[in-house]
């Protein structure tokens, strides 16, 4: 029933990276996604023709990133009705390709209550399909003016910290056009920097286990032309201690509402070295990220992963040995647990600012990003 | 002319890992060598003849760590002189296997010393060799001695620090028996507190980029039949956040006269974090490692590696691409820059004591530190 094929990119494509793109070629629309398993050794985009093609796509992280898999979802319920398939099993199928990721579940219900609400007032189906390709198209476009938000508005914050310029910026994880329909969140600060001269370079953390940091944000600082070192997440001490490094830009997963950070694991260190060495920390993420519903750090739970992820090694290029756990190659001696708790938890007074969409909040209290949220309210509605 | 071959382990020896042993079957005197390339998937011995056969091991890090170099250079020579090869030409092989390797060159020179003050006394060969293996013995022995007398040290330190009993430890890179005549720097002391029923766990970093804590402490962690838990490096943040690890014990590569410590890197990031949360960061390392010739940290000067070890994936299970610059499997893209350093230096203010065979440095001053090293010497004498 998935319909999805691969063609390979020109590997010429001058601006940006389109993570995910909206296709209508004579064959029919097609929902076009770059496929980030493959990534860095290969550019091959994944062309999906109907609902089950990405849910199989989200389902071995092709696709991935909060923001994008919520713009994803979107697109699916869209491609689902614009091809005539049935939009309520299409949306329930996308909801529950990742249950965890509640951006997914968001992008998948504003499409098919835009199908509804369209379908209830016409009783047209192309015209409830139009709708809901509306609905995904306005959900991508907003995600990438948060994007561009954020980036202008932690520029102006890294000027002002910085004022002499040439930032050397170490960061975690990824963060850039991959995760996002823009160019993403911390990542998309420094590009801002990049494009005006004054990123002197950027430190990219591998990014233990997954090395998100060496296959996704190396990817993305070359394909920029920025200035960029790879380290391993241990060498970053050294680099704080050389005076080598300006300020730390990150992401966020979730922010609570006194303003605890909890981000790909990895991120506290940073934040603990930062304060040591007087360097601002800065995290870079959408209003959407906060939720007010979680009082504090200690109330976010930490998910832990399978310890394979740290006991085998994996990558697309290695062979698949079968017998172990997690099908990689055991690093490890057969039996070993492991600790692989899937973030870590900064406590408000280690982050210097929290830029969003709307602005920075810094210091971060929790006074200041319920006025910021509030904001946010007031101007959506 | 290398003579050596292999063997494997029975998988069953219940007292330790022999990292080196010297052996005497009918066939004639041979040095045996745990081979610590094929860890942890594999125990084979590696059965040195000659000592051309000790240099391609030494060559290809199938025996490493800065003590055990020393031993096994003193026995090459010892072995050279035993099965009449020139002595001469054997010492001066063994000590260009690994240049830098300082404790390797001191293990040569004393044996082959001994060799020649006893051919110079007596004019034979067979007493002259004899010397040299006697020499080797001893290095040998010492080595082992320090060993237990830092265990004993470090154990005393620990339960004075930490009075509940029930230690969790942290621990960084390899330090165990694999680097040593004897069981090691801070892993015995880890080993003599789980002997004695206090050690609670043993949180072991991964220790990118070679992973010698997944493939070597973990082995012999779980060979001891520690309690023990791997983690990423990135991951150590969030297990002191969380008020799980009780003292961090890790060894040195040299030890300015200040007392700033350079190790492994990612160790200085642990100081970082241990004083941030108020745990003790304790370096176990024998006298021989203090060099009163570099005044300070800044002294040290901090050898940069190769940055395939951080862009590609390399392990003795993972097939060799051949076409990248380290023969592994690339996970950054082509032409990506690396930084990577060594080790790293952590600054005396950091560290809680250091511990040597002589006894704890505690606070760790230059005054302190000069006053054991003279100590030392007059034992000797």
């Amino acid at each position: 029933m998935a319909d999805q094929y691969a063609q390979s990119g020109d590997g010429t494509r001058p601006t940006g990276i389109p993570a995910i793109r909206w296709d209508e070629p004579p064959e029919g629309p097609v929902l076009v996604l770059l496929d980030q398993t493959r990534l860095p050794a290969e550019e091959v985009e994944l062309v999906c023709t109907d609902a089950p093609a990405l849910v199989e796509a989200i389902r071995v992280l092709a696709v991935r990133g909060a923001p994008l898999l919520g713009i994803a979802g979107a697109y699916g319920v869209a491609l689902a009705a614009v091809r005539g398939f049935d939009v309520e099993d299409a949306a329930e199928a996308l909801e529950g390709a990742r249950p965890t990721a509640v951006n997914l579940a968001v992008g998948v219900r504003r499409a098919r209550a835009a199908h509804r609400a369209e379908l209830g007032r016409t009783g047209d189906q192309k015209r409830a399909a139009e709708a809901a390709l509306a609905a995904a198209r306005a959900l991508h476009r907003e995600d990438a003016e948060a994007s561009s938000r954020m980036a202008a508005h932690g520029l102006a914050l890294l000027d002002e910290l910085l004022p002499g310029g040439g930032h050397r910026v170490l960061t975690h994880c990824n963060t850039g056009a991959l995760v996002s329909g823009g160019e993403g969140t911390a990542f998309a600060v420094a590009l801002a920097a990049h494009r005006v001269g004054r990123l002197r370079r950027l430190w990219v953390d591998e990014t233990r286990p997954l090395l998100q940091g060496a296959r996704l944000t190396a990817y993305e600082a070359a394909r920029s032309g920025m200035a960029y070192t790879l380290l391993t997440d241990n060498a970053a001490g050294s680099l704080f201690a050389a005076g080598e490094v300006d300020a730390v830009l990150v992401g966020a997963d979730r922010i609570a509402a006194d303003g605890s950070v909890a981000n790909k694991v990895g991120t506290y260190p940073l934040a603990v070295l930062a304060r040591y060495h007087h360097v601002p920390f800065i995290v870079v993420a959408p209003l959407t990220t906060v939720d007010v519903d979680t009082p504090d750090g200690a109330s976010i739970e930490v998910e832990q992963r399978a310890g394979h992820e740290v006991t085998e090694i994996t990558a697309p290029q290695v062979p698949r040995a079968g017998a172990e756990a997690g099908g990689g190659i055991a690093v490890a001696p057969l039996g070993t647990q492991a600790y692989n708790p899937a973030f870590d938890v900064t406590p408000p007074e280690l982050v210097t600012a929290i830029v969003t969409e709307e602005g920075a909040v810094s210091p971060v209290t929790a006074d200041a990003l319920a006025e910021l949220c509030d904001r946010s309210r007031q101007v959506t509605i």
